[in-house]
């Protein structure tokens, strides 16, 4: 499939579930409720997700009546509603570059808006269905309390100490792995009763989700501040226990670890601090070791593409990986 | 049957439902996410939506293995979501006589807590469905979307100086109402496909639900406080638009009405005044009319039940209905 045609079909994937979305946001009341949600929605977002429900179940069956919309519009839902309650917690300013929603208006409207859009979501995720609806309704609310947990575990992780490696990939494979798993088996599962099918999609999302975030973790040391659409080194600034953190922890020694202790310590660093400590990541070998961590998971990803493609047609998703591994932001 | 014998039933599945709900949540990890849901729970309840699920049920088939408990406990659950995050948007201090959830911990445990423990609700009304299971999930979500509605209402009302008694009905048919059809409906749903039984036995929790909420209303102003769990005069101290305070506009004159408005005003009085403003309510005849309001809700609901008796067994919601009326808690 040349490159240009598959972007072509992201793009009209995108504008068509952004359409439909705010459409529907757009007929409901009272307007106190939803036209926050509309603005969230007009701010941005690449909406990746529902891509990747689509994606996946195309894989199975190309057939455009079979299209399971609404359902990735659920998992995009789904996906936003984490994003507006976390927005909260962590008291973030910014989002796609614009106010986030409970600084545009206030906390009271940002929760009832998340409330509101997971509804929304379950609405979504109902309509339509013509099998498996036990086990699609089932990995949908399976994947939102692992996403809970996985935000518990990184708002307990702000005030612990000793952050492993392990307990890192614990919090994201619940924070932003159990999500995209979730998505991929449901896009299988509207076209498929086929369990391996179903397990090795499942599999692949898992990873890619697991993968994305440690890419994330990288942009915001690495990044291009104006396409990543937030300031550089604010993991560092707001001292998050990175993938990139918790394994220069591990690497340092002497001064380096006193400095990375001091980060700990006081919860994050001052701005003018950013450079100092993307040196000692260097100094680390941390970039060119999590640039490989990643290198590894995009290897495993194919490696599971190669196996489904026995079974199904997985070029779309190899695609999919491909600007999954060059995005910018 | 015998008064006690129905008490009997109401404390037995109480405890049944409260254990099942402990269990299940001191099974669950990470601990910072699940410990604060178990102290709300131990801090009270009468878990009335979950019992009036399975007196539902009960009405139409008295067989016990085929008792919805999972189904009654995910309402009570999604009942107990809107709680938590009501009280954050209220800045509720006290539920139960004990902090509310967001002061004993913090406001990101409480919208968390909430997110998960609406989670958890999908997930048990998932468990053990033989029948109906789209309807079932489709008015557990409408009564989501409903609600999340009826409380944007409620925090619209907080800042508008005219609200009617139509706007009024609107906001607790939402906000309360809903939820208590979706509970009789989908207690009917798992155990019937009758349209006719189901829809009345939806009407029935509906009007319960709005005469439950006028009678919380008036239970503010003449109710026992160590029964009723806050102090008498809140509504009135928080302004809030209720029964009452709608009908006492509508029918104030001259300095009445001066001094009503002087309460919308300033978005409520002080504590020392609610006295004064008990005393318009008395003057006015509101509380005659409000007790009047709630019997003609009463009639209403034995009608369907009278009606309802011709094809299930009712004696049972009867009983449900009289524990309502002579609630003072």
């Amino acid at each position: 499939m040349a490159n240009q045609e598959f972007n072509n079909l992201l793009s009209n994937y995108k504008i068509k579930i952004n359409e439909l979305i705010i459409r529907e946001l757009k007929n409901r009341r009272p307007k106190s409720l939803y036209n926050p949600l509309i603005y969230f929605f007009n701010s941005g977002g690449k909406r990746l997700r529902a891509i990747l429900l689509l994606l996946c179940a195309r894989s199975i069956n190309n057939d455009k009546y079979s299209e399971p919309i609404n359902q990735a519009i659920a998992i995009e839902l789904l996906h936003n509603f984490t994003l507006i309650h976390d927005d909260i917690m962590d008291n973030s300013v910014k989002r796609h570059n614009k106010k986030t929603l409970h600084l545009k208006y206030d906390i009271s409207t940002a929760i009832l808006a998340g409330d509101s859009l997971l509804a929304l979501a379950y609405e979504f995720l109902n309509k339509g269905l013509t099998q498996n609806l036990e086990e699609i309704f089932s990995e949908f609310t399976r994947a939102l309390t692992v996403v809970c947990e996985g935000q518990a575990l990184d708002k307990e992780y702000e005030n612990k100490k000793r952050v492993s490696v392990n307990d890192y990939y614990e919090m994201i494979s619940k924070k932003t792995g159990a999500l995209i798993k979730a998505t991929c088996r449901i896009g299988a599962l509207t076209q498929t009763n086929d369990k391996y099918i179903i397990d090795k999609l499942g599999e692949f999302g898992e990873l890619i989700g697991i993968a994305f975030q440690i890419q994330d973790d990288l942009l915001d040391v690495v990044g291009n501040e104006r396409l990543f659409g937030k300031k550089l080194g604010s993991d560092l600034v707001e001292g998050k226990k990175t993938f990139l953190l918790v394994n220069a922890l591990k690497k340092a020694r002497e001064n380096d670890l006193k400095k990375l202790n001091k980060l700990i310590e006081n919860k994050g660093i001052n701005p003018d601090q950013i450079i100092k400590y993307i040196d000692i990541y260097k100094k680390l070998g941390i970039i060119d070791f999590t640039q490989k961590e990643i290198q590894k998971f995009h290897q495993k990803i194919l490696d599971i593409l190669n196996e489904l493609d026995k079974k199904i047609f997985v070029e779309e998703l190899r695609e999919f990986l491909r600007l999954i591994i060059t995005r910018k932001n």
